[in-house]
């Protein structure tokens, strides 16, 4: 099974491809779609559709991992985040890969064992895990321990949990 | 010059293309992109995606008008609605065509002259300028509308209008 992992933002979106084999996860590819602040929204979407379809179109995932959105400051916030969501799920869908979303505290307790679990603790297990030569990025953790999330979530071990495509 | 207005939701999206010869607006083509409510999110967007694809392929217009969003009853409306508008984004992207946004008091006060107008004299003054043989639905007579203000905002009697793209 192969799952890319994504956290999705306007200007800068972590990636993270894990294909499980045998027992033992690995990082296919990881990485950011970034978007220089001075660009219009609509081209940080084109970039965004576009950089994960090529993502989509190489690596073949069977599933797609993304944050549930649970708080945002403002509404203006949560529109602009959901629009980068919009355009991740749109590439998604067009390209017949399903997604699921989990929350920030369901990723911590799966990777690291504690949904209160800090950031540097969450790369940390991300990197033993996927025994990665060095510390992925913050955002690249997180892309990583989304795909992680769900291989947990649809592994043998956790018969019963629902997973219900968005 | 060639628009498409679109009024985005998940379930329901407006559309309208107009174009404009000499003086005359001329309505080419308008509709609904429908999801059923069973439908998870994720094709609801593809839907949406596709839809707009194919208006933009076969219509091609020059922009594409939508509507900002200056209120939302809540950070999950807001995030859904974002969504929505994301997917409408990255197609017009991908294809090329610039997005404009305008407020709802905006598209009102360019179309009938007044901005606290009630949407059925918006729906009357859209059948009006188009010469529609019958009134637009809601959603078809909002799309059309957001047409109709970009090209009052981008015509010669507006010069100095500030016209960003999203």
């Amino acid at each position: 099974m192969i799952i890319l992992g994504i956290d999705t933002s306007l200007r800068c979106t972590g990636y993270g491809v894990v294909e499980q084999k045998a027992r033992t996860p690995l990082a296919l590819r990881f990485g950011v779609i970034k978007t220089p602040a001075a660009k219009p929204h609509s081209e940080c979407l084109r970039r965004l559709y576009d950089g994960i379809s090529i993502i989509l179109a190489e690596n073949h995932p069977d599933v797609c991992s993304i944050e549930g959105i649970f708080f945002c400051k403002n509404v203006r916030t949560a529109v602009t985040l959901g629009q980068a969501r919009g355009a991740v799920i749109a590439a998604c869908a067009m390209a017949g890969v399903p997604v699921y979303e989990y929350s920030p505290r369901r990723v911590k307790q799966s990777v690291v064992g504690f949904g209160g679990a800090h950031k540097s603790q969450v790369a940390a297990l991300v990197g033993r895990i996927l025994n990665l030569p060095s510390l992925p990025t913050e955002d690249e953790t997180d892309a990583l321990a989304l795909a992680l999330c769900h291989l947990h979530a649809a592994g043998p071990g956790s018969v019963g949990t629902e997973l219900k495509p968005l």
